[in-house]
Parts: structure tokens; sequence; C-alpha cells
């Protein structure tokens, strides 16, 4: 199967946003193997759409199509492709619901023009959106798949992964098992040089090593008839892997650090809670985002000046005013504190220069991360680069990987 | 001028990275004045490539290139369009130099392939590559513009902007001037609806509305020979916006709602504290994202459980046990707490439920957002629909209007 990603949005070709709504759905289709050949990007204008359409045809089986489902004016996906196919645009009654339901749940005035968004080619099949109001669909036609999903990557990837892959795979009988290794605590170059003779002989499955966002992951792609001799494949080179650097291994695929760190709280009936200077809050926002929180995340105290520090959190003056926020002894006192004052298991606390500017006569990078529980106390010290951003986000998930490790029975500090 | 640009790149087919250099490159033509109609990403495949370079070459007058310029033989760019226009590969002596002073510099062993790099299509014009060894070139061909860059976006935007932008100018006279509005509260629909007559009688500026992530967006592009007077025209449109949805409008371009409200709480010399339970964390943690934050953002307290909301910020237990904390005045005493503890000039709460299960017998996105001053204390009650995600995102941005609000002497709670 030869597909086509065509994206439709004006801003795009603004240069207002990135398509990486094709980015996204190339990654998908590679795991299904389906061929990409091109991506189109085309504004809201529907004589070159059409053209796009047409083109499109003359070249792939599947044509996958981004944005323009929604309720103005400008948005013609459906509308030309239902004119490609000759076929009419009809209102489907569970996409009616779903948009009057939203309307009176939230209590806003709903528009005429909302209603357009209930409009579906005929004869299509109706992806429901569960994260917006416009559906999606797949028309079929002479052999060809027509899928059009919205533009909006929050709706659009929950529909793609939940509906649209699944009828893809239906039609495809390649079976290729990917799995992703998610590695934190070591660079990529020390990753790919301690695996460089298997990375290299390996050529079924794949081993393909990738860095983002101070994390390091291995993508394992093995190819076989049956799906179990495929997975067993993966089993096989992910144990090989493992003993070397099985300690940095923190979990597969799309899963984060801190799910890990929540699954591991709950399975232990932990609970948590962090004092956060410099990270303000994302390390107890990161653990938030999961249904039953409240189980493992008690609470923390956001400590971003040293007022707080001292009259909310207690931190004794003479430490701030003698060691300095960003010490050792405060970090302790950070972790200790908030541990107690929230009446959690474990308690992790962040204090650090964020930068862009030195603080205490400390260098930018200069982070102390605390970790408390009943035993004891420890803190350590860490030099990070980049930006405001990369460091904060690089602190936060420090903490949860001391988490992890404490909660593992791992050593606690690892350098290479 | 009408440019197409055509990316050249299987990782880019297989959504190993996305295509940031067409963001890039359709954002200064539009600053330029070019339209670009298409973007078009292709494969190392010279067939493939040949065949886009036709089909652009009948829609467009600029064809932009980025990728296959390196060493290897997957690098086929310039091959393709020396072929497309019947023209030789000659060696350019200057990027010779350059390459040869590169190894001679790093004391690396050039490879053979490596020369390949300095071959440049015959009468074209080269651009120099200051950040890596493969130059890039304009050929011009029947009044139409051949324009080849580099794949790597550090090499391919420097080139640009120093080498390639000022070629264009100079074939180029009309300006586009481009800005957006940024709205929060108010829907798409219902934001177009406010402005169906402006949207649709004008044409220059144009005026075209977007949603993204509990917001919306206004674009309004003019097009005039002078810059001055297109800027005039945007302000103009602007004007008769804002007499109607002015007090959704809270900032332009790429500004953020915590963007917004830091520098208005800079201005104002204010300070902030949050309590936070469904956020957990989460609006703290945007406005730490600031340098300089310390100076409006003294501190929170992630009161996650009932049992933090009572221990460590001191709400009532009769609250707590009697309303719950899913309550107004359960979000008011949160808001007036901590404020009170943190010792800052504005206190902002947030209490609900972020889902999927009800709580308190709460529907799912029904959320208390509190704000505190010295005057007084008020609370505000939302639905909010969506996953957990959204509604924890929709409460922090809520939050954050309302300071804006606040700070701005504008109505708190706003009811379409």
């Amino acid at each position: 199967m030869n597909a086509e990603i065509i994206a439709v949005g004006s801003e795009l070709l603004l240069g207002q946003i990135a398509n990486t709504n094709a980015q996204f759905i190339s990654e998908q289709l590679a795991l299904l193997g389906v061929n990409v050949y091109f991506h189109t990007v085309c504004g809201d204008n529907e004589g070159r759409l059409l053209e796009a359409v047409r083109h499109a045809e003359s070249r792939a089986d599947l044509l996958i199509f981004t944005g323009g489902l929604g309720p103005t004016r400008d948005d013609l996906t459906k509308e030309t492709v239902a004119h490609a196919l000759n076929r009419q645009l009809i209102t489907d009654q569970q996409a009616m619901d779903s948009i009057l339901d939203f309307f009176q749940k939230t209590g806003r005035v709903m528009t005429e023009n909302n209603k357009k968004q209930a409009l579906v080619i005929e004869n299509s099949t109706v992806l429901p959106n569960r994260h917006g109001m416009a559906p999606g669909m797949i028309a079929e036609e002479n052999g060809r798949l027509y899928l059009l999903m919205p533009g909006v990557p929050s709706e659009m990837k929950p529909m793609f992964l939940d509906f649209a892959r699944g009828y893809l795979t239906r039609r495809n009988n390649e079976h290729i098992q990917s799995r992703v290794l998610r590695f934190f605590g070591i660079g990529e170059s020390m990753l790919e040089t301690k695996l460089l003779d298997l990375i290299d002989a390996q050529s079924n499955p794949t081993i393909a090593p990738l860095a983002k966002e101070s994390e390091v992951t291995l993508r394992l792609t093995a190819k076989h008839p049956q799906k179990e001799m495929a997975i067993q494949m993966l089993d096989q080179a992910e144990e090989k892997i493992k003993i070397r650097v099985g300690s940095y291994l923190y979990g597969y695929n799309e899963e984060s650090l801190p799910e890990v760190v929540f699954r591991l709280l709950t399975a232990k009936k932990q609970t948590i809670a962090f004092a956060e200077s410099l990270t303000g809050g994302m390390a107890a926002d990161w653990l938030t985002a999961f249904p039953g929180a409240s189980a493992v995340l008690k609470g923390g105290i956001v400590c971003y000046t040293n007022e707080v520090k001292a009259a909310v959190l207690g931190v004794p003056e003479p430490i701030l005013n003698e060691e300095g926020a960003v010490s050792a002894s405060c970090a302790q006192q950070m972790a200790r504190l908030v541990r107690e004052k929230c009446g959690t298991s474990i308690g992790v606390s962040f204090t650090g220069v964020a930068g862009p500017d030195k603080s205490e006569g400390k260098e930018v990078g200069t982070v102390f991360i605390g970790i408390s529980d009943k035993q004891q106390t420890k803190s350590f010290r860490f030099s990070f680069s980049g930006t405001r951003s990369k460091i904060r986000i690089q602190s936060a998930k420090t903490g949860y990987d001391l988490v992890r490790r404490q909660l593992s029975d791992l050593p606690l500090h690892v350098k290479d």
C-alpha cells in the first residue's frame, strides 16, 4: 500500500505551524509497513486542493487528509473530497448528537455553522472524535482509501490510533513488530558505544538509537510473517541489551518516566510530595496528569523564593543565609520537610540555577535534588546545560529517575 | 511570485523528523510577499523527485528545494534539477577550497565522496554555506527560479537569511504584512459569527480564524507595495475587531497567556501565588518558565488531597466535609490562604474534577477557580469538557485569564 499525506491549511503555507501531523502519521504508517512516497501541503482553496487530490490519486492508493473539517467557511476538505468522489455530504446523527451535547454541557450558545461539522461523505466509515467535535471518515472508491482526519493534533492522534490504524491493519498482511526501549541517565553516544557490535550485527530486528529531550530511545523493529515470531525476536534482542545497560532502561514505547514512577508508587503503595524551587510545580504537575494520581501524590510546595522556603516549608534561616538556597543542605531540608508536612512516605526536592543568570554565585545549571524517606534523606548535585527550559525539565526528570531507582532497589547515583 | 517548497529526504517520509524547514521558509516568504501554494515532501528517489519538479514547474515560478546536497549516494537533488534543466554539474572551486579547508582544520581524513559536495549546476549563482560544506545555488530558466539549499536547518536558515532572501527581494516588489490576534474565552464559531460581515467583506487585509488548544486566533494579512501602508491597514482592521470582541483579545503573534500575565504582573509590581488541586502545579510551572519569574511568583501549594488542603494550606475541615473540596467556598479559602501564606498581592486557586471519574458526586469538568486580593476574594464555576489533560489545561488558562482581566480592569466573568 502506498500512501500520500495531504495536509490542508493556509496556516501551514504561511509558516505559522509545522506539519507535525505528517510526521506522526508517517511514523505510524512505517510501523504498519505502509510506504509513504509524498507529503503535500495545500491551502484552504478548493481548486488547488482538488488538484492535489487528483494528483495524489495518480500515485497513491491511500490518501490521508488532515485539517479542514471544522465549522468555518474555509474548512473545505470533505466538500472537496466528496466532489472528487462524486458523492454527497450527509448529516451523521451521532456526530450531531455529540456536538449538541458539547454545547449543552458547556452552556455555550451553538452557532449555526457548527452543524457543518456533523456532515460526512455518504457511504463512508465515520471515525468518532473523542477530543473535539468534527468526526473523521474513511471512504473507499476503486480500491483506493480516502482517510480524512481533523488538523488539531490532539484530536487527530487518538483518532488515528484508536480507529484508523485498526482499519488499515485489517487491509495489510505484513507483520512488522516494533518496540521502543526508553533510557534515562545515559547519553546517546555512550549507549551506542556500549551496544555497537549488537547494532552493527543486527539486520532483523534492527536497532536504531534516537536522542530526544534529555533521553535516549532504541527502536527495535522485527519483520516476520507470524506476529508471535516477530515478538520473540524482539524479546531476544532486548535481553542482550538489558545485560549491558539494563539499569538505565526505564520503560517501553510511549511510556514516560512519570508514568513509570506513578506505576511503581501505586504498586508499592507509596505516597510522594514535592518541594520545588527551580522546577516551580512541574514535577507535581507531571504526576497529576494520571487518573488516580491522588492515591500517590498528596501535594507539594512551590517555594520559588527564599521567603516561601522559610515561611511555608520551614527551611531554617541559617541554611538559607549561610549555605544558600542552592545547596545540599537546603535540598535535604526541603525534601524532608515536604515529606513531613504532607505526610507522605517519600519527599523529593529541587533547587538550583535555571538561568539565564548565575545565582548566589553558582553557575547556571547547578542543581541539587533531594530525596527523603523514613530511613534517610540524601541529596545529589548535578551540572546540567542548555536553556532555562531544558535545565528545568532535566531536573524534574532526574528527580523522577531517582525515585524510580529507589523504588527498584537500583543504585541512586550513577556516573559514566 | 508563487513558490513551492520541495523537501527531499526519506527521513521525512519515515516520520523521523518534521519538515520544520518548510515552516521557516514559508514564514520568510510571507514577509517578502511571496505566495506559497504547496509544500511537497519527497524521498531520496530520482524518479519521484523528477516528477515532483515537473509538477511544481506547472504551478510555481519559484521552486525551493531543501536537502539532498550532501556527499552520499542518496543525495541527488542537484543531479535531478540539473537533469530537469538539461544542464551539467561543474566543480565550484570556492566550495572545493572550503571543503578541503574543513578537513585540514579538523584533522579528519577526507573521503573521496566529499568532493561531490563542491559540484554545482552550471550557470547558477552559488550560495556559500558558512555552517557546513555543501553550498546552495540558484538557477534561472524561462523566468523560473530554482533555489537549492541544504536540509540541515542550522545550515539552511543562515543561507536563506544571508544570501537567498536578498536575491529574492530584488526580484519582488510587494509587501505582505501579517499579524495574529490571540483570544481566550470565546469559541471559534462564536468569534466568527460576531465578525462574519468583517470576514466576508475584507479581501485585503484577509481575516482568518484558527482554533487551537482552547484558544482562537485571527490572522490578519495585508498586501501593499509600501510596508507602512500594509501596517496601517492591519491597524484599522484590528480596531474594528476590538470594538466587538476586544475584551477576549489577550495578545499578539506568538505571545502566550502566561507571558501576557507575567508582563502585566511585572508592570503593575504585583506578586502571585497559586493553590492548585486539579492543576497540580501546572499554573505555577507556567510562570516559572520566564527568566525573572521570582519577581512576581513567590510560590504555591499543590494541595492534591484534602489532607494537604487542611494541614498545609489550612482550609477549614467543615468546608471540606460539608461543601466538599470542589466548591465555591473551598476555592475562595484556597485563594485567600495561599495569598496570605506566601505573602503575595494576588492568590489564585484551582479545584475541580479532571476526570475520568466523577468526584464528590460532581460531574467531570466541574471546576471552581478562586481569585483573591487584599480587597476581595471571589470564585467562579466552570463546566469544561474533553480529556483530563484538556480540562486541566483549560482550568489553568482560565485562571490566567481571570488574572489578566483583573489586572486590566475588565469584567472578570463573561458568558456568551
